[in-house]
């Protein structure tokens, strides 16, 4: 019996508990990531530059790199109260069930009805919008998860949502599209009429499926040519991480509850958003030479952005909107294999991680092949009892990997992963799954190749 | 300011305070419920009489009317520790929206993958099966809350699960299929070809679409005619409500920590099975005579047993295989509306919750219709960020109309209902509402004549 035996399978701080202010890891980096580029002078964006395209505050967060902490404003912390204090599970009947020594924690924040962690960030893009006076926002989504809480967002703070949702995705997933039409969200199938760019990817290609990147594109489009309307985004953006960071913030005060800290930390990686989220405190902790949790960011084997990608400056998006940014990245024109079955399909990586992870405070980015995740997140669904986004269940493959090795070794290790969300709008996947027909899919060198070549020319800006 | 302003958000009991003890409303009640007769003899069933049909521990719970207190065991609490306590929550952000002065609560158990609160009896039921040393158990579903439950805890203990599906559920609810599947279980489309009932069926209608009476035949047909098998079902039945009492027991804890005691209390109802376990301790309060709140017991206009049934002897099921209930009823064969949306479609209704309706303690039954149920589930789903699965949103409706009820009058009524689930799976039907095509539909009273003229004549038993 270890003291360790008494820790409750679910922790929930109070309401109270619920972190006052955000925190902005980038205020503490060795190595400033390198700065954003305007697309056309290829010089660092200003807040000027970015004003057109976001809110203005928002603006000031995506350049903050003095302040630590940003004070959550009263009525995204009244929201939080809706949903957070997010709990943090111990997961005791995973360990039962691998037989580990290893202490397994996850912070869940699939419990609210957008089904993820996106929602943290939703709320409060929503609110400047709101506060600045705007009629609206613009945004796209892939699997749907940023859709669904973008809208839940606006719906509450009775703002018009623009979806631009890839059409392959709108497709397969019809539920996600009727959730953001339930909160009143407009969300329209990309590529579109709606847009030039949309209409340019339509006579280049009619019956074209639609990508993330040509989604971001007609969103950036309409936010900046219209009345009234800014654009968002779910991850990559240092804001996002901004907002993110109370996963992390809440994560850590629950284990210190119990004197738990992370020997490992694990987060599945697209754009970052979770993983940078999570691991903010605590990437504090070792960034000032405190602490030295192993950090793993993990990602699909079909869209590597991290493990085979380069570091270079790049497009957000397939139409060039957007700023550049010093991240890595598989080529905006990289377009993962379709029959990958959830999100983590981002050509890029958000510039914070990139940087951590060149500097090596990240300390390993693992790629997994998703026959591998489905089988791990239905071992956690069966003993957990949470059915795991396809998203999450990377972080989980690599959690069980990480708890097996401790059995060969008998090491007691504290691990801490993020589960992001629900899997439920992903039941196709799980179907291919059970029916053994799931395929996994690595890109060649020669598909990357294809990738690289569309990169930017941009030389370094210090 | 009230002194009520503290109360926070959200309630969580710690995990300590879990009930260690189901409560058995019927060993309080003035007037025990009709006993429950054989479908050959017409005799009171006897333990014996059951036994081929469900575990022998659920045969004494189904029988048990001198017990107040039923055990939890260890390793169904341990389960329970999974997902409980579940959440009780202050409505503050609808409270706002309908500016009412009434404070409204709900007891949130959609929080966990089946969806709903079926899982508190389901992993029961299995874990007595289970202790029995039988090889699995066979069930019925329509809306598929019950075969997710079920499925989900005979994937914990290892058993085996067959479940007969509505065939039109099975159609229209893929996902709640796939969700099955993924935690192991066997799901048939019914009618089927594999019962004498089901071949029958099928006979005289090859397209017949099912119903859950039809199921819940070929269910029981399958466990009594196979070795090492069970029958188990998700509401209607005594020891079910035993199990759901944990909900009610939870949520009195909760509201007694703020000196909280609801004035109504509000729970939709099918089987019975959310009101029956949401009311029990309050219930035992009234019947003791220590305190008097309003129950009100809220259905579907299209599936009316309680506000027009009538309260007779009658099966469970339509092909007359299973014992014979005295209870409020349309008539075994009577089919609810195929347009109607979520689940509440059973035609008769709990026994003891007939009774205690028939003796006044339920004081009242309101059946409402499902476009003004959509219209409160989304102006409950923007408000506090919670999509209501169909059935609970019945609930939902009447804490509206009450609380509004409030705001005229001006009274500080505290109100509690459950919210059962989650309508994650039922996004076809808010697309019907989102779109403005749903219809209401309530049944004539030729209609329910054609039930009635079903009801088998049986004289009343002592």
């Amino acid at each position: 019996m270890s003291e360790k035996d008494n820790i409750p399978y679910k922790t929930y701080l109070t309401e109270e508990e619920i972190p006052k202010a955000w925190y902005n890891i980038r205020a503490e980096m060795k190595t400033a990531h390198r700065p954003i580029l305007h697309p056309g002078t290829h010089k660092p964006v200003t807040e000027d530059d970015l004003r057109p395209v976001f809110c203005d505050e928002l603006v000031r967060q995506e350049l903050n790199d003095k302040d630590s902490y940003i004070e959550i404003p009263a009525p995204v912390l009244d929201f939080y109260r809706m949903y957070r204090p997010s709990p943090l599970i111990r997961a005791r009947f995973l360990e039962r069930v691998l037989q580990t020594p290893a202490r397994i924690y996850y912070k869940y924040e699939g419990g609210n009805t957008s089904g993820s962690h996106k929602l943290n960030s939703a709320i409060a893009q929503a609110y400047y919008a709101k506060t600045q006076g705007l009629k609206g926002v613009t945004t796209e989504t892939g699997a749907g998860q940023w859709g669904a809480a973008l809208s839940m967002a606006c719906g509450y703070f009775d703002l018009d949502c623009r979806v631009y949702m890839v059409r392959i995705s709108a497709e397969q997933k019809p539920y996600r599209k009727i959730i953001m039409e339930t909160y009143g969200a407009n969300v329209t199938p990309s590529p579109s009429n709606t847009t030039n760019i949309g209409r340019k990817m339509l006579k280049e290609n009619p019956n074209a499926t639609g990508s993330l990147g040509c989604a971001i594109s007609e969103a950036v489009e309409v936010a900046v040519s219209t009345d009234g309307y800014r654009y968002t985004l779910g991850s990559v953006l240092n804001q996002v991480l901004i907002h993110q960071s109370v996963i992390g913030l809440e994560a850590k005060a629950a284990l210190a509850k119990y004197g738990e800290y992370p020997d490992i930390l694990i987060g599945c990686a697209g754009g970052g958003s979770n993983l940078g989220g999570l691991m903010a405190p605590f990437m504090a902790d070792k960034l000032a030479g405190k602490r030295s949790p192993r950090f793993i960011a993990v990602e699909p084997a079909s869209c590597p952005s991290m493990t085979r990608g380069k570091f270079a400056y790049d497009f957000c998006d397939t139409g060039m909107l957007t700023p550049l940014a010093k991240m890595y990245t598989l080529g905006a024109s990289f377009i993962p294999s379709s029959n990958h079955a959830g999100g983590l399909r981002y050509h890029g990586m958000s510039p914070i991680l990139s940087q951590l992870y060149h500097d090596g405070y990240l300390d390993e980015a693992r790629a997994v092949e998703q026959t591998d995740v489905f089988e791990a997140a239905k071992l956690f669904a069966k003993s957990e009892g949470l059915l795991p986004a396809p998203e999450s269940a990377h972080a989980i493959r690599v959690a069980v990997d990480e708890a097996l090795k401790c059995k060969e070794s008998g090491e007691e290790k504290t691990i801490l992963f993020g589960l992001t969300g629900t899997g439920y709008f992903d039941l196709t996947a799980y179907a291919q799954h059970n029916d053994g027909v799931m395929e996994d899919y690595i890109p060649t060198d020669e598909d990357l190749a294809r990738g690289f070549a569309g990169l930017p020319d941009v030389s370094d800006v210090e």
